[in-house]
């Protein structure tokens, strides 16, 4: 079987490290099968006013892969739009079939996270119960890493990497003094599921003693016990790193960060918008304790910093493109996301495989029980064992006049 | 004229990226001559406990160079101990010397910024008034960059470099979407001169719109006009990224983080301590405008990311290290800061020099007016022909398992 017709590929939701990867992936693919292929600007949302371009104005060109696969966030850009049900819509579906025939595509690729998966989903079942021939296939991409099925997510082992490295460099500098305890509290993206916030746990090591305390959103965040580990730390060491996830959330349900306004113990006006988990625990912890916090937010550093990539990463989110097209094309597969499955841990092996997109569209996966320590402070070897290989690896960066280049598309 | 004797190198204030170049340089130099080299952990306040160690257990194989030169923060550990003035703390300057006088150590290089600029005058001022032969030099190190007669400080570098490359990957990030502005404020180090938050303007380039206004804290800080600002700017673009600096202030000379406290306008108890300018201006915009921000604060990672070092910084923090030595032991000079001078921008060349250190110590210098652009929201060219060559070139990193590799001291 061999599904002729061009390909599209665009993505939505949040960029990643190596989104982009993934891109070159579907790109290389799609041209050994002969087809050309077209990238959506901004997603759904822009190929519906016919925002394409195609890729071979960027990529037919060696340099330009090689830059593509350095260049964080998303290079054709992204949309936060939800494609609405085909019932009392269906001029929106019939629209994008309509230009998807306009430019002979039979394959589109969509690249994102729980939201676009929908799209797949939505788009895969209207073709099917319309006898349309088009073929959808969902990419994984997320630093969340809450995608179910596969084994972990494109994007994740990047961030993973950056909060791993980044962490190892703020414990040395906060060791280099001595005396007065000195106390960083680092807030780690992840809203609902801490996988990125357990990756703090891979900054231990031979040359690093590691952070004191990881909090993950899966357990029941505790401000009492939170402000008596600080305590119990501060008196017997003078540096203190803490992760803690930007979602933590108290035993009634409401996030640590939402925590200030409506406390009397502290009363702080506007600053439920600003504050994240850290700031927030900060403030309580001086109140309680005086012990001064500095809080670090990376922030979106944290899915942007490819200049210090897995190149792990980004090979299995150049071969999950790649595999989308070819489950296309040569299996003839629609509504499906390609799926990272792990064989083995030592020697690190990964399968691709493509997976009905029903099982995944929408739902979420959360760190397990076994990943987190008894006392809910830390990870376990478990968690470091499926950490450890998806770090591996580094792509440097091309620098040009001292930093490292990206692809951009030319207006 | 050759010193014989032993030598000793420290440091003290904040670390930088590079500051562990300078003790390679040192320790190179002093191999060299033949003297032993020693290490003082937790700078003068450690030396005063004899808290020393003999370099050669970490440096006499390459590996260890290599990874020390690699190492951020300060591998010797630091303090923030001043010494006090000579006058009725006579005893302090004596163990000084005494314990010098036990080692054999006739040449001490001091690392650090102002304050430890001061300890090196103190200590070279006694030396002579008491007809002692031993020798005291100062070596630059600062991110701030506000050491006065040197061109630049080593480690400036090095943190201009990850706040540009940061902010390129902010802003593609940024830009990923179209539609409602997306607003990012940076907050960037430096509570007096704004050298580093000037750095943000390195970021503009073929591939790279750059960041949209730049706060130093040399211009008064007009919260009026930075609202109007903002909102001229969310009028035509879907994303604006504005670096401002920690220390800017308002027409009265409070920080701008400290508004919040006194204000009416937004009444934040407790916030005073926690929020940085950029969460302060986040709310204030928020509150006149509707529009929300996102506020980045990379914090001590300005300083830490050796992963992404200047290899110029690099270099010229070993050359320092290096020319300190060879000013004492084969100059005979004391009482001096070695320093940077630039011979040419274009190609860029810098020589070492030794100054009078009484020039030096406890003085700042700022970003002058010619580099600042007349809206005081930008840099001017002068200011980027400046910055261009100190971040060029990269030190890779080595990675051990999957990490960058430090060098750590033995307990």
């Amino acid at each position: 079987m061999h599904l002729t017709g061009n390909i599209i590929v665009g993505q939505s939701g949040g960029p990643t490290a190596v989104i982009n990867a993934s891109v070159a992936g579907v790109y290389a693919a799609g041209k050994e099968s002969g087809a050309k292929v077209y990238g959506m600007v901004n997603g759904i949302q822009g190929f519906l006013k016919e925002n394409i371009l195609d890729l071979d104005e960027y990529l037919a060109e060696d340099e330009g892969i090689e830059l593509l696969k350095r260049t964080p966030a998303a290079f054709l850009g992204t949309c936060r739009y939800k494609l609405p049900v085909p019932e009392g819509h269906e001029d929106i579906y019939e629209q994008i079939f309509a230009i998807m025939e306009k430019y002979d595509i039979t394959t589109m690729l969509y690249i994102g996270g729980n939201d676009s998966m929908d799209t797949v989903k939505m788009l895969s079942d209207y073709a099917l119960a319309q006898g349309k021939p088009h073929r959808f296939i969902g990419i994984p991409k997320t630093i969340d890493n809450d995608l179910p099925v596969t084994d972990h997510c494109p994007g994740f082992g990047s961030a993973a990497k950056y909060i791993a490295a980044s962490l190892k460099e703020i414990i040395r500098d906060n060791e280099a003094y001595e005396g007065k305890t000195k106390l960083i509290l680092v807030e780690i993206m992840g809203r609902h599921a801490g996988w990125l916030t357990g990756a703090a746990g891979l900054a231990k090591g031979e040359d690093c003693t590691g952070v004191d305390a990881i909090y993950l959103p899966e357990r029941v965040f505790d401000i009492d016990a939170f402000v008596s580990k600080i305590q119990e730390l501060a008196a017997k060491k003078s540096s203190v790193v803490i992760a803690v996830s930007e979602g933590v959330k108290l035993a009634d349900g409401r996030f640590v960060s939402e925590f200030a306004t409506e406390s009397t113990d502290i009363d702080v006006f506007g600053h439920k918008q600003v504050a994240g988990s850290c700031a927030t625990l900060a403030d309580i912890v001086e109140k309680r304790t005086g012990i001064k916090a500095r809080v670090i937010e990376p922030s979106l550093l944290q899915r942007a910093a490819t200049h210090i990539a897995s190149l792990t990463d980004i090979n299995e989110a150049f071969v999950a493109g790649y595999a989308g097209v070819k489950a296309a094309v040569e299996a003839g597969r629609t509504g499906v996301m390609i799926t990272l499955n792990r064989v083995s841990d030592t020697p690190y092996k990964c399968e691709t495989a493509a997976f009905d997109i029903h099982a995944i569209a929408n739902l979420e996966k959360m760190v397990p029980e076994h990943f987190i320590s008894e006392d809910g402070c830390q990870i376990t070897e478990e968690f470091l064992a499926y950490l450890r290989p998806l770090i591996q690896g580094e792509l440097y960066p091309i620098f040009k006049n001292g930093l490292p280049a990206h692809l951009v598309r030319r207006k």
